[in-house]
C-alpha cells in the first residue's frame, strides 16, 4: 500500500473493529495512540507498540487524526459530550454504524465544538481491515478526507462519496441489501435445485453466472431511472410477473420457502395496478421509494 | 455461430417466442415447417421460406426435430393429445413454459406414446432469440441433446443440465430469482440514495460492483451447505442481523420502503431463534428449503 506511515493516529473504541483498526494502523508504522473504557482491551495493543491515553482528553490531542469506533452514536455523544474531551482543533473520523441522519446531525453537532469531522462506514470484517478488501466509505468535506487519505489508506480501500455526511451510511446499507439480496436469491435457487438432487457446488456456478449479467445491465437501467421513462425495451413488466407466477409455483410445488417469490411479485403487481404493466422493470422505483402500509 | 443447416425442424406454436425461434431456424437456413392455431401469425415466416404443415401431425411428420412453443402445458396436451397427432418415432423439444413436475409429466406422458422428449426453458426474450445472449437450457437424455444440438445450436447459446427432465424448469426460475433479486437490491439502494440526491446513474457502478464481488463468494459458501457444517470464518449471523437493522432504521428514517429489509430480517431472526446465530449466513438454506407458514 501507498500511504504516509510518519502521521500520529488516535483509535478511540477498541471492540472488535477498533482493536483490527489500530492493529491495522501500527502495523503500517504510524504513532498510535489508543483509548478504550474497557483499558484492559489496550493490552495487545500496547505490546505491539501502540500508546495508552490516560484520558480520553489525552487521546484526542495526541493526534492530528482520531478514527472513533463505537457500538452506535449514542455512545459517540456519551462519550465525547462529556467535559473532559476538548474537540476544539480535532480532525474526527467516525467509522461508528448508523444512518445517515445520525451522521449529518454529528457533523452539526462536531462543528458547534471546532472539530473537522468524517463520516464513514466499514464495508469489511475485523480480520479484513489493513487488506485491500476492506473497503471504507467516506463522505463529508473532500479536502479533510484528501488531507488524511494517506493515513487512511492504511485500513484498507478507501473511498470518498461526497460532501453530504449522509452518504457514507447510504451506501454502506445499499451495499449491504445487495449483499444479502443475492445471498437470498441464491439460497432460494440453490434450495429450489436440491429438491432434484442438485447439490449447491454445482449450482454455484450458475447463479454466479446470472448475478455477473444481471449486474452488468444496471448502468443502462439506471438512465431509465434518471430519465423518467421506462419503455418496455427489452421485457414488459407483465411479461416478468407471468414468470414470477411460475416462480411462486414452482417454489410452493416443491416444499421450498415462497416468501422472497411472493414478494418480488406484490412488488410488480402494485407497479402494474397502478398502470405501469406495459413499462420496463426500473419502473418500480416508484415503489421502492415510498413506504408500503402493509 | 457452428451448426448444421441440413436437419429441418418444425416449430408448433407460433405466439411471440415460436415466431422468434422459427425465424433463428429459417436464418440459420434450416428447411423449417411451421404449424400454428391461428394459421395467419405463419405469414410472414412463410414469405421468408417456411413451409405451413396443414395439420399439427403433418407438422410433426415433416421433421426429424420438433420444437413446441405455447402458452402452457395444459395447451400442449389439447394440442399433441388430440386423435391426430402421431407422436411415435418423434422427437420433442418443449421450450414451453412450466414447473419441473410438469416437465418430468410431460416426459411420461410423450414416453407412453413413443416420443422421445427434452424439455427446455428459454432466458431470453423473442428478439435476443438467435444470438449468443439467448441462454436456453435444457435436460433430458443427454443422448437425445447431443444429437440435436447441432440444429438447436441455431436459437442461441443452448446448454445440457442433466437427465432429469426437471432441471431445465428449475435453473430457469432459480436464474429468474436471482435476477429479480439484484434487480430490487439495486432499486432499494437507488431510492435510499436518491433520498441524498444522488441519481442512478452515478449509484449504479457502486451496486454492479458489490454484485461482482459477492457473486464471487457463491461456489466458496456452496461448499458450506454441501458439508452441512457453517462455521463463522468471515461473519456470524447475529452480527449480520445487527446490520439488517440497520437498513431497516435508515429505509423507515429515510421514507423508502422497507418490505425487503424486513423479510432479510425475518429469514435471519428465524434462523436465529433456531440456534444459529454463531453460525455462518449459508445457514439459512435451512430457512430458504422449507415453507414458512406466516
Ligand atoms: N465487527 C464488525 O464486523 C463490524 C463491521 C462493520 C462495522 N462495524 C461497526 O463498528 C462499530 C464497532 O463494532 P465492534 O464490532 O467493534 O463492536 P464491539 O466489539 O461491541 O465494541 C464496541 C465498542 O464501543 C465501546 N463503547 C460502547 N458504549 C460505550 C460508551 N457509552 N462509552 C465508551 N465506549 C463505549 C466499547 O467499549 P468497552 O470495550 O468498554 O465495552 C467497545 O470499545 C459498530 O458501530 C459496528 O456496527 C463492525
Ligand atoms: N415471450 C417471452 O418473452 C418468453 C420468454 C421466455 C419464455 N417464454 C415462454 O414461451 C411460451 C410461449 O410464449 P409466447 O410469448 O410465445 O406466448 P404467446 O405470444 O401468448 O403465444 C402463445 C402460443 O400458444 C398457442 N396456444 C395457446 N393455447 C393453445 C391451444 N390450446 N392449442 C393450440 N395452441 C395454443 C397460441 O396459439 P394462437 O396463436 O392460436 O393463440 C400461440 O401460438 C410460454 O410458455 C412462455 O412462458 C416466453
Amino acid at each position: 500500500m501507498n500511504h504516509r506511515t510518519d502521521t500520529s493516529v488516535t483509535v478511540i473504541g477498541l471492540g472488535l473493529m477498533g482493536q483490527a483498526l489500530a492493529g491495522a494502523f501500527l502495523k503500517a508504522g504510524h504513532p498510535t495512540t489508543v483509548w478504550n473504557r474497557t483499558a484492559s482491551k489496550a493490552d495487545h495493543l500496547v505490546a505491539a507498540g501502540a500508546r495508552l491515553a490516560p484520558t480520553v482528553g489525552d487521546a484526542l490531542k495526541a493526534s492530528s487524526l482520531t478514527i472513533i469506533c463505537l457500538t452506535d452514536y449514542q455512545a459517540v455523544y456519551e462519550l465525547l459530550g462529556a467535559g473532559e474531551a476538548e474537540l476544539d482543533g480535532t480532525m474526527l473520523v467516525n467509522l461508528t454504524s448508523g444512518t445517515s441522519a445520525q451522521a449529518r446531525q454529528a457533523a452539526r453537532w462536531a462543528a458547534q465544538r471546532g472539530a473537522r469531522y468524517l463520516d464513514g462506514a466499514i464495508m469489511a470484517v475485523p480480520p479484513a481491515i489493513g487488506t485491500a478488501e476492506a473497503v471504507i466509505l467516506h463522505s463529508g468535506p473532500q479536502a479533510d478526507f484528501e488531507e488524511h487519505k494517506p493515513a487512511l489508506d492504511a485500513l484498507g480501500t478507501v473511498t470518498y462519496l461526497g460532501a453530504d455526511h449522509g452518504l457514507a451510511s447510504l451506501y454502506d446499507v445499499a451495499g449491504l441489501v445487495m449483499m444479502w439480496s443475492i445471498l437470498n436469491a441464491w439460497l432460494q435457487g440453490t434450495a429450489l435445485l436440491r429438491t432434484a438432487g442438485v447439490d449447491a457446488a454445482t449450482y454455484a456456478p450458475f447463479a454466479r453466472q446470472v448475478a455477473a449479467v444481471v449486474a452488468g445491465w444496471l448502468p443502462g437501467y439506471a438512465e431509465q431511472i434518471d430519465s423518467g421513462s421506462f419503455p418496455a425495451e427489452v421485457s414488459a413488466l407483465e411479461t416478468d410477473a407471468r414468470a414470477m407466477e411460475h416462480l411462486i409455483e414452482e417454489s410452493e410445488a416443491v416444499g421450498v420457502n415462497a416468501e422472497l417469490p411472493r414478494l418480488i411479485k406484490a412488488m410488480a403487481d402494485r407497479a402494474i395496478a397502478a398502470g405501469h404493466g406495459g413499462e420496463q422493470y426500473p419502473v418500480l422505483i416508484g415503489e421502492f421509494g415510498r413506504p408500503h402500509a402493509g
